[in-house]
């Protein structure tokens, strides 16, 4: 991490931590959910509907844009925030994963990760260099460093051995990255496989917990000490019909909501969530309406973006333990009863 | 059309008319282009959305809510309007056009129409009572009687017969209609085939010349004294990576677009058509995200509601010939210069 980029512990309660970091388009509060903007867009969400969920930080896919549309072109058009027109922070991850996940074809060596594209099949060499200055020419406001990703589990050699590969780029990753521009950052990765290495982490640097995860997932990682998360789930789940509420995971296809003329959450914050029927909802999933789509995505991002300000308040306030208990409970003990 | 529901005619510029007319969800100016909500939701945009294309009015697909949810469930629910969330009026069709266009098998008679559902393959009867009784469920604030909708060209003689029967079915959907609240309206259908009958239509009463059109159709249509319009083409075409545009059609997909730094229009008045390059509007459709049907969707639906706008305002100025001559000669000049 080059040292403009600035973080500031605010607050902690047991391991869990209230933060903040500064980067160029603006502050971003920890513990933080990053919404996954995979090909220069929140699939399903616009930029305003995206702010209105709360998001302060939006992810981009290196991968992904390296192939389509190309960095070089977003550079030429003015880099990820103005092309995709979000004007807050965003990081880019440095592909490692998707061309571990996505790629059928890869040949990896100390130098480079040489994988065949999904898209096309041509055949894309990334080193270490090349991730950094693909992240600058979009514009990141923070980048990763480019990493060996594994597919767990594996065998601890193995982990090791992707481990300390990782370790080489890192390297060379911060040597390329010494000519960025003031307040950009560069996170390093730890590939700990299912390890918990988040005790030898050091505690003043913001620690990002990559592709993470389900609600519960997020509220007992907080617990742990993690800053920052990224995951498709509210999304993609969002456009199957799935939605994450207090009550736990609802399924809107479900015969229980056909009839139901009660909001989602006639609690929420975000007025979605309140404002629509279970059963228009229902009836948007069933008919297959791009709106369904739409509205679950949004409203999914919109509980992860709650939740994430339920434990930042709850830590400030030395009551994390009981918030994440209350929250587990509502989750357990499940949705409202039928009409 | 019953007593109550009020057409008033504000100004004429040679045949082309500007009125307005009073539903008891609020006002809608004439002439008025209103985008179709087949299944109780606008394609690919939020009744907010919606408001901001400049939509006043919205039409909903009987022959579809029928069958999905179905009109007593609607009803139940508090009609479409609550069911939407589309707080201003809605006309709705009688599922005639639909009973011909969708579905495979259809059994006409003096009585009915009987057809197989193209969602589930039972057999469905709609009679003109039952038209109007769905249309009454769904609180429609303008219902339209049902008719016998011919697949053109047709001989002369079969759009007669079918004409008369249509006509004997108003009759019939207008006592049906007689029990209905105050401030709706039931219209009648001219089945005229390729025949232009607006000449003989009372000058006193809305004009509604379903399903079209193109932004060409619209405004000769206007220019003959139409008053109202439907159409899938903004959504489906905006789906489709084409967008209307005073340039005339342009196809995001095309080649020069994908560098072009450069709006839609810089003079829109519509947000998204001034503020989105042609080049990420062009990216999300060739990788085909959602956000590119949602945008596309929203820009041609502005679009159709400015140039609706300018034809009034161009009426009420006494100069709509000057207007359709500019219009016109904007689409044939084509797009803008490439960079």
């Amino acid at each position: 991490m080059t040292a403009p980029f600035s973080f500031r512990l605010i607050a902690s309660d047991g391991t869990a931590r209230r933060g903040a970091f500064i980067t160029p388009h603006g502050t971003v509060l920890t513990p933080a959910f990053m919404p996954v903007g995979t090909q220069a867009t929140v699939k399903g969400v616009t930029v305003d509907e995206l702010r209105r969920t709360g998001a302060e930080i939006v992810l981009g896919n290196t991968y992904h844009l390296m192939l389509r549309p190309g960095a070089e072109r977003i550079a030429t058009l003015g880099g990820l925030h103005a092309f995709m027109n979000w004007e807050g922070p965003i990081l880019t991850d440095s592909g490692g994963f998707q061309v571990m996940s996505l790629s059928q074809l890869r040949k990896l060596t100390e130098t480079s990760v040489t994988f065949r594209s999904h898209i096309d099949g041509t055949m894309v060499e990334l080193t270490p260099e090349r991730a950094i200055e693909i992240q600058s020419l979009l514009g990141a406001d923070i980048s990763m460093q480019l990493d060996e990703c594994l597919k767990l589990p594996a065998p601890r050699a193995e982990i090791e051995r992707a481990m300390l590969l990782s370790l080489r780029w890192a390297e060379r990753c911060k040597r390329a990255f010494e000519s960025a521009p003031p307040g950009r950052a560069l996170f390093g990765i730890v590939q700990g496989g299912d390890d918990t290495t988040a005790p030898a982490l050091p505690a003043e640097r913001p620690r990002y917990l990559m592709g993470v995860g389900t609600p519960d997932d997020l509220v007992e990682a907080v617990a742990r000490g993690i800053d920052m998360f990224d995951c498709v789930l509210p999304t993609r789940n969002g456009r199957h019909g799935a939605v994450f509420t207090r009550f736990g995971v609802l399924n809107l296809a479900n015969a229980r909501h056909r009839d139901d003329p009660r909001p989602l959450d006639e609690e929420s914050a975000y007025p979605p969530a309140r404002t629509y029927s279970r059963a228009y909802l229902s009836h948007l999933v069933r008919v297959n309406e791009l709106l369904g789509q739409m509205l679950l995505s949004s409203i999914n991002l919109a509980y992860y973006q709650g939740l994430m300000a339920g434990m930042r308040e709850a830590i400030a306030q030395g009551r994390f333990a009981e918030f994440r208990a209350a929250t587990r409970e509502g989750w357990a003990r499940g949705d409202i009863a039928p009409l």
